[in-house]
């Protein structure tokens, strides 16, 4: 999963002008438009889409080997791309990241991570065979029983929220769809 | 709603200067790429919310004043800005769009239109009043029994599949969250 905050905008896409930081007539909010052409950029959230991938009483943690966050364990996720659907996606982000195949998936939970403007998808699924490994964003793949997870090596507070979740809904057998929002102290910086 | 597919990227928004389309290392797919400053464009689905209103037995539909689709019906919906949740942009959507204030919102589905890279998340909500009335981008709001419903003039396809799906649902009281792919015949065109 690579990080990348909505940017800035300094020059237009259309025609490579410099952008004002405007209110565009017949809207409420500031954009950045052209001060040559008039296009308006529009800067919208994020689809982050990820997989908690179960074997037995197991769960597949990956470990980063990427910035932000190397060397931190986390759960298969990333950018929803475009022309995906989101379980395409996360099924995509479970291969790419741990070389992992997804059985059947199931909806877990949407968090708004407003503050930077990323909304997260996830789904479980039991993984349909253990030939899993260290995709190219991972240092590793391992399975974790629910005593075993380093939970003070988690990569972002989303997941380790979102793991908190699945073993409270298995330990209670009821799995529910989560809609919450999450915050952070201190910028996206505080999610490590 | 307005109607925003995902645009061509000619400069880079950073520096100025043209962009190439290639794959850039370690990646597997087209990006935008400056030939300049190396900055890398990411594009990405985004998010459209919306609302069905109820009112006893009825549905608020709005009468759209602006393209693409001037004339038709729909439910209140449009694309979710930076620092919103999803239902704070469905609410957001439903007052700016119906002047209409809804109570308690409930999921109703998200449906994946990979063609045009948008992802809808549909919610259902009672109305807390009826003081609703066509907002900047309606020409009409208006309560629809089922038998009612002006199914040639709504505005698109998402829309009409969601209400099918809505009425179906509330026939069997059984209200379940729903997950679908939409496909059109001719790019986004045809959803009118």
């Amino acid at each position: 999963m690579r990080e990348r905050v909505n940017q800035l905008i300094n020059f237009c896409t259309q025609c490579g002008s410099p952008v004002d930081h405007v209110i565009p007539k017949d809207d409420d909010r500031l954009r950045f438009v052209c001060k040559n052409c008039g296009y308006i950029h529009y800067l919208n959230p994020k689809i982050v889409v990820g997989s908690i991938p179960i074997w037995e009483d197991k769960i597949l943690l990956v470990k980063r080997s990427i910035d932000p966050c190397y060397g931190k364990w986390t759960l298969p996720a990333g950018y929803l791309e475009n022309g995906e659907s989101v379980k395409d996606g996360a099924r995509r982000e479970t291969r790419e990241e741990a070389n992992a195949t997804l059985g059947e998936m199931h909806n877990f939970g949407l968090f708004n991570l407003t503050q930077i403007n990323q909304i997260y998808f996830m789904f479980y699924s039991e993984l349909l065979k253990t030939d899993f490994s260290a995709g190219h964003e991972s240092l590793e793949a391992s399975l974790f029983k629910e005593e075993e997870i380093p939970w003070d090596e988690i990569a972002f507070k989303v997941i380790r929220h979102t793991l908190e979740l699945f073993f409270k809904d298995r330990a209670s057998q009821s799995y529910s769809f989560h809609m919450e929002n999450l915050y952070f102290d201190r910028s996206w910086k505080d999610r490590t």
